[in-house]
């Protein structure tokens, strides 16, 4: 930590710090400069509290050298983690897995072939959702518990491993009992207990990042799964808010090399939500893959326009299956495969 | 609603959707235009999704032409709501109400010190929090019960209201047990399963902003609340993420006015959280009760230096008195006492 | 200036990067930590490149200590400037200072109905456009010179300053022949040539901030000016850009009493562009004024419904006079004067 | 354009918009309904002004139907626009452009070495600035003249065509004689007199999107200068401004298809200046390709560590040849060749 003092800090205020740096059994660096002094903090300084650092008398600012993550950070582990969802199908490695379905289960026949179609076309993960996150509370909010036994059947019958969002900490049974894969979804990126009990528990986890989340908050928030125990999460980008208003969200795309190079989890993208937009769809699942994203996780709907929600931005399966089409060769291009 | 269809789209398709907002009961009106064929729809249009909507064939756009929330909206419930919260204490009548004490409850004595304090300056709601939101789990995550505790007998002692935060919705029953006020912090503001519960209390409930929460999911979330029975909601505007980075986040004041118009419900501001600066506490706080703020949430600590959590967006005590001093020519000059 | 190496920084590197703080005559102080070492430049680091150092092998981050302006900067100068701009009338001073008027000047009937009315309210500056900033190539674009004129002459017939936007540099002489303030807009914050320009005059220049402009750079473009002769400067916080989409922009009151502490320069507010509804106005006014701003620029339109530009955010007459009434106990409670 | 009226609108105020509206030649069509009163028109509403309807009294929303640009729209001229540059150099068709060069242009050794060396990688588009934007005033500013001679001969010794910044209205004829295309940079999107008097040569102009401009600004801006007779425009997408740090800014990939959508221009990527990291720039690059992007625009520069501008964030030259090997597969894998 490099602790910047007020231009008009005292000599007692100073000493201070450094009697508290050497408390914690830090080494403290004074350095004593023609406009202000700065201490530098030799060691781990992730023992101390930054906050509470920048409310000490005479200091101006409190700045971390070492990020405030640590068992997700590539620095701790070098080799990318694969996540093992399921039999053969595993996120991370070679292989880009899709997973692909309805936003929301609705009922067996809408599911049964929205699965088959994905599966058909080379998708091994079926993702669609029995709790739902409404933003009023007038909308659809799923079908609960029997979604979860229409996803379980289905997956089944297709051998596809399942992928379904988990909203309420008392559920977390109940989903995983029938899940692969658990989501946490956007909004729930920081509601810490929820995390706390997915850590508790082994099932892969799929983090959604937040709608307004800085990289390193989503790293924290993977940090809250894997400290607690769960070494399993799958990072997925699914765009952030900004001021533009043509698109659903704005696809910080750059996030993915980004958290390779920070991290050594594995990070998927969501085209479907960041967008709203199906026509765009297929151009940006093409710039995830160019840009090392390990898996899609794409809305996929037999019928849009009978669809409960968000119907339209979801592809048709004809439109997956030529998108697979198409996806290829530039999986080939930056190595990898589909 | 307005639905806007696109160009290219065929009598069909503009047929196919006068014919469904027909069976919902509505009345669509097309509008035959020379580039494009408008639909507008009469009658309550909240029965439609607007979402469905814009998945149908050939629409471009669907717009609302009403707000999406009713309970909390001014335009259902015209009168100021006041909410009472504890013998004479009320929130949102012509008194400005002030909740202020530490960010976390750390033990009695500090506890004990700032709310004597504060009930000594005037301030009738003592704020403490015994579950902290912690961005990373290497953070003090608050004392929990015992802190819940501490706030009710102190309270007690000064008599004082308590407003705390409320995180994980498995501690209701333990939170409305102590505290007065439940509040929901920004992060939780869309944590709808947890929303739906407090609205089944009768207790007031403190709805923070979200981060990134626009006004119209502000009051959808208050909404929540509403429609499950609780009508005691104070809203709490505590500043949204934007790419200032000298403030902790962006104190969007204009929100107070703007809720005044859209509803009845009575709101706060936090000076504390968004600014993140002590120095900044006095001059936004008057700002907000010149523009119509119902009431004030600050941090106050005797030792800002010693405290566990944020002391450095703290105001000690005697800043705190000073600072109502100030204030009560402020709420005079807009029509409201202290 | 604190340089924090890569872990893998090499002994080579890490004396490179000594030699070059050396050769500016700045002292390096190098200090060697069990992660990673950090070297503190002790000097004005102002004469560094950050960008430059950044660029260097094996650095991981160059952070300033001190802010990169000078001359604006409150550590410079510790008086507050008073901005004098015509022969009692200053910013900057006790005197909370009104500049009004319509958004654009679109023929003198208006101008003068307008200035009139203003000035009875007791404002002392005109404001109004003649060469008007517009998104699209197909709005009214102001009326130019003769729009000058018509400011000119119901300024002094009114006995009133005048202050107007300059959007080009080429009219730099026209615009100062006329004008008592010259206004840069926000979308010309970082119009450096034009800001250089605008420094080698002495008339005063308010200086809007950028849509997206952070405080900092806001100060920079200030240092601009003062730093190519002109003192004269007034800042005018306006709104940033965010995702809130219910009013324009986003007032970012907090600005005001942070510019306060960073710079002696004064500040004022616009509260009709930021949230472009004129019921908010009035609350905004007094929120500017009871958090420190020196004074407020605020559209007044005799006939908002027929104006040509902004219209609908515009004040009417006895919406202004009345607000006028309604800010001074405000100003008094905070010890200023209308 | 849709005219919602507000619930207590009159019949008055409802048949003085009708009537405004049969004024203009357009054909109103007032819809009453349960709750509000409707008014749709019927025309090319892009003669109505937005904004002063919304300021009509009794009036609520006003909603364009119609994109504000025209020349620029793709339903306007259906084909894309190929925009050639130089000799057998166009931007927008098949082939792929690569600009790259070094951010600033130093010296003719620099300048040569950068050039000569991604020349031999295939890039036909030589990229440095003559005059620098600089958010303070005591940063390097360019070379002016010089350094616009310096690429000028560069350009030519290479075989290479020339694109170089304008950020003074009065360079235009000077920047124009000697480059190939005009650099219009974020901080000028919106600097509508430059836009205009681009508009009148005939030099192909490259838009950068502002830091926090909406696509609809953008291609306003754009309509600008193809309204005032310069159809060459090339946007090109260099990141927004979000609350995230790890990046200088935030890569909104998905403009590039939307803008395929909306617009016939052409529109390339800079992942030098939005990330701010080289690492960053391969993977971008590939992004940018794989969702359509017609061009890069790159910082390239034989010593980063020596450079007088943004150092940190160029590619070295050998990077930059292994880059275009990489790109050549994923173009291949969308139909496109580099």
């Amino acid at each position: 930590m490099i602790i910047v003092m007020r231009k008009s800090a005292s000599d007692d205020q100073i000493k201070a710090i450094i009697n508290e740096i050497n408390e914690k059994g830090l080494k403290p660096m004074p350095l004593y400069g023609t406009e202000r002094t700065v201490i530098a903090v030799i060691g781990d300084e992730r023992i101390l509290d930054q906050q509470h650092i920048k409310s000490l008398p005479g200091v101006s600012q409190a700045m971390m050298v070492l990020p405030p993550y640590k068992m997700v950070s590539r620095e701790t582990k070098y080799e990318d983690t694969i996540v093992k969802v399921k039999n053969d199908i595993e996120v991370g490695g070679n292989k880009i897995q899709m997973m692909a379905g309805p936003c929301a289960v609705e009922n067996y026949k809408f599911t049964k072939e929205a699965a088959k179609a994905c599966r058909a076309a080379g998708a091994r993960i079926l993702r669609g959702g029995a709790f739902k996150p409404r933003t009023g509370p007038y909308s659809f909010q799923g079908l609960g518990e029997e979604g979860l036994k229409i996803l379980r059947q289905v997956g089944d019958e297709e051998d596809m491993a399942i992928v379904t969002e988990i909203l309420d900490i008392r559920d977390i049974d109940l989903v995983a009992e029938y899940s692969d894969i658990l989501q946490i979804g956007a909004r729930n990126m920081q509601n810490f207990n929820l995390l706390e009990e997915v850590g508790k528990i082994k099932k892969p986890i799929l983090l959604k990042r937040g709608l307004s989340a800085k990289i390193k908050e989503w790293l924290l928030a993977a940090e809250y799964i894997l400290s607690n125990g769960n070494p399993n999460v799958i990072l997925c980008e699914r765009g952030i808010r900004t001021f533009e208003r043509e698109t659903r969200s704005t696809l910080a795309l750059s996030s993915v090399p980004l958290i390779k190079e920070l991290s050594h989890l594995p990070i998927i993208v969501d085209p479907s939500h960041s967008t709203g937009k199906p026509s765009l769809i297929p151009p940006m699942t093409k710039a995830a893959i160019a840009c090392g994203a390990d898996g899609i996780i794409v809305e996929v709907h037999p019928k849009p326009d009978e669809a409960l929600c968000d119907g339209q931005q979801a592809l048709i399966p004809e439109q997956f299956a030529k998108l697979i089409e198409e996806l290829k060769p530039v999986a080939k291009a930056v190595g990898r495969t589909m």
